[in-house]
């Protein structure tokens, strides 16, 4: 029984509380949060034997936890990080991993160091949706890939400190990184804000892949209708993920182009291919839990995961490259 | 009664001449095609009454013939123009206007100097829909703009000589200029192709406005589903205009967001607004057909139209700087 | 080329006029209509070539007919109809076939004897999507049938002289009967007239099949919305058609249940199945014109069609069934 | 505090411990269910303060107990709910009230004897989309009603002791009941069951209502898609409510049709409007946890609801009509 340790009790907290706290191999023992009147109200109501605490340091240091959870804000992760791992303790940290490429590396390095590990939420990695989509690019169903474009935009909720691409982007980046497998070489972003403050609500990310694949992310704060889909185009099939479906989550599409051009030849020569489309059963369960279960793994047995600290800090390489590159009004802006 | 001859019978001819035959006011008297099979099959056939030529010389010298439509491959679109301007008869030109600045400019000079007209095939401004959210705009109900964000995207047709932004993108570029009613002041550029060929199949536009408004396009040739879906956020509504939808196209939302931020203040206060919807009833009346008969008034009683050569300048102007961009991977290029 | 007389040039006729102007093998020669200003600005005008006449009998006679179309309202199809047979002369009908079942067998037996052929205008069997569920049937997709289910609702347009069963329910019941394969035996239909006349605007059909195959269709002329769904369900997979989309017209479920009952048990045992689904491309050649071109081959080299007087006459016996339910409330009908 | 006990802890009875539990007034005190493991694992585990007991008699006589939810088959009801009623408790019932329509008039006879309140479960009421509905109705937005069609399937949930008509078309009739504001004179109801038990899968059932209003009701356990769609056609205005919208569940339409006939005319005078549709916010609150907080209120301080056990007996007779009418394969009944 590994026992969870879980640092930040706000808005995501509860989830992660209810996944470690019901999966298999793991419990909650300790909770900490800044304000005592949510620990007081939302924790030791619903779970009287839970352990409270408002120090951070406090939790780390109980004998009691075994490993902990870092659901606070992401300028907040690398020193709690830190101190968990050298405290000798595993760490599971809320995505964004870190705020900067060096606190990533660090805490890396640190937790090879010490022989701890590391794991990130990126959530949508173990959905069902997303393995399918993994698995019908590994497989050869999609052929070479053309371009994967992402669009996940709504109304709010507007973070007080970081702007919509490190609040949104970090998950199609964790499921691009994951589904393309392989490293993008620059990106391109632009974006605005509208509110008086420094902070994109709108942006838009164009990341350069070998072999000319292309990846688009359209992330947006502003936007009254909520949408979730990736379109992923390949060279044998393509395929729709709308997310905000029930149950036809994937459809795969026999579509696709031939073009020949002939030199000196004034029309192209292009074929069209049109067929069935087809919408494969997509596992239903709940991906955190799945995570969570896979984190006990990890941390008890090693071996490895795909969503552990290299994976994050190729995330975090990835944000900060497009907020430099939206601070400079799309500049190219190598990975 | 306007006479109008029509140069180039391929995909779109047929709709100019249908129109131009059908609406008040002008009927077509003379077709040029650079295929005399066509002339013979597709013209002679159904048009008896209707010349036909392979000579642009012959029809643009034909008495019989007022004023002309020019529906070639934009690569010609210059020579025919100027031509016909020369002959002293007004044109009217498939989109995109022209394949470079420097042609719009001679040719809206030389109309000046004749005192001709011209007007460019921006079918959609004539679309119930685009006049719709254009009066939403002008009206305030909107508020003031943040962002216009449109996503055209299907599968094919590969054009052989241009790329996908100047095939699909001049519709948006017309649309958001005449909705938005300010002047971008430089655009970003992002986009790939994946056909041996230096002609992108995809590409991501970026417009930066000034007060803040950004306007995104995303124009592919390789979609396996067809999506023809704009958003536009405004500071007191949003709308969602689906052209996909038969009936209600245009979506308005009585959503909002209000930020407030206190200085050492840790959380933002954020008012979010989410009422009804509505779906005002949009016009159907065939675009095409409405700009035939305002070509015909222009040409006779003057005045002005929204697409004269200024627009389609304009319009070209932003083409121009997009593939500079995007020869340049997504360098910011003024407008 | 076999020369066609069109009787009734209203809302359908250009339809047919134009299908089989364009069929391989026919040509329209004629077209007769009550309202010589319809036939002055709306025949002669685009088909100067084809004579037109206020007589039907005139058409008829015409040694320049050799097979006539009638498109007029189903009253009059019968005394139409036989004067054609009568002359010697094939004819294909706009649906419903006629108003009784007995003129329905008068003319199936005049037909007969003179050795002339009847088609009926059942256009939705000649579509991909029909012709589409129709083989799932045959093949064994579906495995034995459940049930078949249609909604065939929208706004108007309101007849002056049949109500909506009349209208509406026959493109239903031919499709029904053509993929299902099996005689229903019974009808108990229901509905509501709205408007101050004896003719119903709305109305609900259940037809019993042998071996506990039900089928139901739901028709109704004050819908909001447009709808044109149906559902069948198989014992192996089960499928949606939604004739408004311009795509994926059906979607094929491999979904199912089976039950199982011990006695003495007081919970069921119940498997659920769910898989994939599945969108078969679907033809998207314009069935009246595949059906015109059938009409030549039928009339000119005999064989046997799927929409003959025969299930011309069937379709009348289920509509004159279900008004008899109609007319009293619901009571059982045999067919 | 009301103290609740509540008898029945499978599918449903977890829901209403949850919202008796946390809603204001209300506290579960007693679970009762047949299986001992039932209790120990889903309720003892998760309310560790909660008693628990396999005799309904015991719950019922407990003094910690101040009325009871009865969550159990609907052929339990009666014994169950006359036993609490003469304890001199006050019962929120599952729907549907009853199996009979004698035993709903004795429980109500009782009860009003008694002095006790009766609820029954017709949760939709208490919804955000039904209130609209009504308000819209009531407050002439729609005018005179024509018609309720009302379409409720899915795949499953098979019950053992019920057909469809039990299980799912409560919840259709308490809505059609509380928003039309008529009583029904008669039920046409068709149907189908598949799995060699005399339980129907699919029924149809329509009422007839005075003024020509009639409401259609299509219920299926056999559909592979989840459709939960209701159309409502009036004289002024006609709404959809699609209750599987996250957010704009009902749309209304200003379209309507306006019939005139002149005697001795051929042409019907129809007028068809059709202007802006509009989807009004729609409250989302959950209204299982409004309606525990509705019965604290009635039980404690009398008044009226929409859902007492006349409106359960009305509801029960609308049900066994329409099982009477269904086993007479669609003769009219009366209600």
């Amino acid at each position: 029984m590994l026992r969870m340790g879980v640092i930040g009790y706000g808005y995501w907290g509860p989830n992660i509380v209810r996944n470690f706290n019901t999966a298999n191999g793991s419990a909650v023992t300790c909770i900490c949060d800044m304000s005592a009147q949510t620990l007081k109200n939302k924790v030791s109501k619903n779970f009287p034997n839970i352990k409270t605490t408002t120090s951070a340091d406090e939790l780390i240091a109980d004998t009691g936890v075994d490993a902990v959870a870092i659901v606070t804000p992401v300028f907040t992760h690398f020193e709690i990080a830190k101190k968990v791992l050298e405290a000798g303790k595993s760490i599971f940290v809320e995505k964004p991993f870190t705020y900067t490429v060096a606190e990533a590396e660090k805490l890396v390095n640190l937790a090879e160091k010490k022989n701890l590990k590391i794991m990130v939420d990126h959530t949508f990695l173990y959905t069902g949706a997303v393995k399918k989509i993994r698995q019908l690019i590994d497989d050869g169903t999609l052929g070479n890939l053309y371009y994967f474009d992402s669009m996940r935009v709504n109304l709010g909720l507007f973070q007080h400190d970081v702007n919509v691409v490190w609040d949104l982007a970090p998950h199609d980046i964790s499921i691009m990184d994951y589904v393309i497998g392989e490293k993008p070489q620059a990106v391109v972003a632009t974006g605005s804000g509208h509110f008086g403050r420094n902070l994109e609500d709108i942006a838009y990310l164009t990341f350069y892949y070998p072999k000319n694949i292309i990846a688009h992310i359209n992330v947006n704060w502003l936007s009254p209708v909520k949408v979730r889909t990736t379109l992923i185009g390949g060279e044998k099939k393509m395929l729709v993920w709308n997310d905000l479906e029930p149950d036809e989550k994937i459809k795969v599409y026999d579509k696709g182009v031939q073009v020949k051009t002939k030199e000196g030849q004034y029309n192209l020569l292009v074929n069209y291919r049109s067929g069935d489309m087809w919408a494969p059963k997509v596992e239903q369960t709940e991906a955190l839990k799945i995570m969570a279960e896979k984190f006990v793994d990890y941390v008890e047995n090693g071996g490895s995961v795909i969503n552990d600290g290299i994976a994050g800090l190729n995330n975090v390489k990835m944000l900060e490259a497009a907020n430099k590159s939206l601070a400079n009004k799309g500049k190219m802006t190598a990975i």
